[in-house]
């Protein structure tokens, strides 16, 4: 993200950037219990309610005093990855998260969201080669990862003016002019 | 609680007794989060939610599995407290709070709920003198702990079937027994 955030300060934004879950001390606390290899046993439903605790605190404390500020705020994933994985990949009621998602972001919806699609084999191997650490929700079966995907494309589907598909299979640097391309013409569209 | 259940299991109940938030493995890990001072910046539906989460757990893990076998479960607090709480005491919508709840228990709800009912500065001052942690619910203002009594007291009313409100004003042995009797009384009408 942080090569994105560079271009869009090199023209003129200011923008801050976060991810989720976390980006908060509490949801810092949150995050852990989340990713921890330890908690196996946990019920879908506690997943998809600590991942929107952590949302909640980092709306409030976060994302909402920086957007009042007026500056861009750029988020390594928001409430769709809920409705991806909670909902689509474990098979929660989509309407139930989208309630609870409307209560934990007070109604605070993206003006533009990037999907970085891959299929779902090469999303894993690139996870497992990356180096970094391997956590409880890498570790679901291919079968949740590939409804995730089907999901996210259904929800593009739905909104399509809200989203912008990114073919991540391209070449890193491809990815990232696409990514810049995506998010310039967003902009220009706006001020216009 | 454990005198309750001892009193139970002395008249031919298999009693499983468990406390909220936690219980579980994952849930005291939540309740730790709630419980921390130094999580203070904790906004109201970040708590809501994570009490929520440690419940789905609760539900699913131990209190389902507990029931299924026959036994009779006593909680220390469950769905309504996040209702009094952080419904009635933080002002949060009560409606988006009730589908949150039914999504977390599964629509799973106590036969009886038992009200041990104080005014709000003797509880305060208990709480204060018997040597337990304050912790960072303990810390908030009277006036929200005289919402939720308040709350606790509408919810009697809406549904006087399910509750019996215990005076927890009088000595504790006596308070004790008005348990006792008013779940007796329950366990009676259940099996006639």
């Amino acid at each position: 993200m942080a090569p994105l955030a560079g271009f869009l300060r090199g023209i003129g934004y200011k923008v801050f950037t976060t991810r989720e879950p976390g980006g908060t001390a509490i949801g810092d606390q949150v995050r852990d219990i989340l990713m921890s290899m330890k908690n196996t046993g946990m019920n879908p439903r506690t997943e998809t309610l600590l991942f929107c605790a952590a949302r909640a605190q980092i709306v409030s404390e976060v994302i909402r005093p920086h957007l009042d500020k007026g500056e861009l705020v750029l988020s390594d994933r928001y409430a769709d990855s809920t409705l991806a994985y909670q909902g689509y990949g474990h098979g929660n009621d989509l309407e139930a998260i989208r309630q609870i998602l409307s209560f934990a972001t007070g109604g605070l919806k993206p003006d533009l969201t990037l999907l970085l699609d891959v299929d779902s084999e090469t999303g894993l191997n690139r996870r497992k080669q990356s180096g970094g650490e391997w956590n409880r929700l890498d570790a679901y079966a291919l079968a949740l990862h590939q409804r995730v995907r089907a999901g996210y494309l259904e929800m593009v589907c739905a909104e399509p003016s809200r989203w912008r598909v990114i073919d991540a299979g391209q070449p890193p640097d491809m990815v990232q002019s696409a990514l810049q391309k995506a998010i310039q013409a967003y902009l220009s569209g706006e001020k216009s």
